[in-house]
């Protein structure tokens, strides 16, 4: 008899910088999933080897997650939690204008916020020790706090970006985490709310320890 | 008699500096709509005057475009492409891998690429008198470069990156055209070539053509 099996495969490394952990996307996968209590696994990729050549047919920028459920092969968190989305109400609405407001969302949260947010993390980690990082950072804040402010504007009177919670919550409230390192989002309350709300989600918090789980290797 | 139209509305500028011209976002679903032959309106916003305050309910960022259909709201473009793909295979395979691998690679555009190349663009254009700007510009480098490469390969053998043409070649032509300033994408044959065969698209051209010809106002 030949094994099968129908539980969905999220890659993920065996080990990353402190920084880094709790950040790494396929946390928005996970989280998702344990929205829905749907079994997975996870597919370590050695953080000291470089990735088997065939792993950039599944993933083209060689980076974690990718997604296997079944036959079906998925890059891009933004596409797997859409996926995912469609596989369940409660984290997509079906139809209508609910659907593409949560989609509408979705695509915010990693277009319109993650970018911004990213170049604060790119001078405030990566390049914090040239000279001209702070000036560089000063440069970008401006853009950053104006997205910052939208959402938490957009946020008035609800708890979540669609109305009830969905796949567009799990991506913004990771990529809001992104800033964990800084004050910027505590200065926008109902977006600090918001980002609290999303992680108090019994469901957030198993991701997060089975991310943190699979940090098997102890260094680089 | 009411009248009713069963035209979608695009929203766009009557007005941007040259170096946006051929830039702004309407311009993606433009060509989307091109595409397929659907005729749309664009509904003009003054670059001189700020956005009505409504405009924020269908454009959480005040940006373009903003798109309506029907009594459908859709903001992002990427959102947009998905929802017009969603109408029509010529845009979007309707199941299975194929939809999946145009929709991992339409987030691909949006969240693993044009990031890092609005990255250049910020450095070269927004902050090009600044004396850190080009030491920042080179940091940021490495990576885009990776990336476009990323790219370059995934296209081997292939037309389009899923395959058939789809959304997803909508957002990364348009993404890649944000270096039209630069040599960049000439670095990489396969992706330069891509790039030009999606702009000699017939639709490409009508769309670019509308957007030019709603440039209506001749400063801001």
């Amino acid at each position: 008899m030949t094994e099968t099996t129908a539980r969905p495969v999220v890659t993920a490394f065996d080990w990353v910088p402190e920084f880094a952990r709790g950040l790494v996307r396929d946390l928005r996968v996970r989280w998702a999933l344990e929205e829905i209590g749907a079994p997975y696994d996870s597919e370590l990729l050695s953080a000291r080897a470089p990735r088997p050549e065939e792993y950039l047919a599944r993933q083209p920028f060689d980076q974690v997650p990718a997604f296997r459920d079944g036959d079906l092969d998925i890059f891009e968190t933004g596409a797997i939690l859409l996926y995912l989305g469609e596989q369940d109400e409660r984290l997509l609405p079906a139809g209508g204008q609910p659907r593409w407001t949560a989609i509408s969302w979705l695509f915010s949260a990693l277009n319109s916020v993650e970018p911004v947010v990213q170049r604060i993390v790119h001078y405030d980690i990566f390049q914090k020790d040239k000279p001209w990082a702070p000036d560089a950072r000063e440069a970008s804040l401006g853009l950053c706090k104006q997205k910052l402010r939208r959402v938490d504007d957009a946020l008035a009177g609800k708890d979540w970006l669609a109305g009830r919670f969905s796949v567009a919550d799990i991506a913004m409230v990771t990529v809001l985490n992104i800033l964990r390192h800084t004050d910027l989002v505590a200065e926008y309350p109902a977006l600090a709310a918001y980002k609290a709300r999303g992680e108090a989600r019994p469901a957030y918090k198993r991701a997060l320890e089975a991310q943190y789980a699979d940090f098997t290797t102890e260094t680089a």
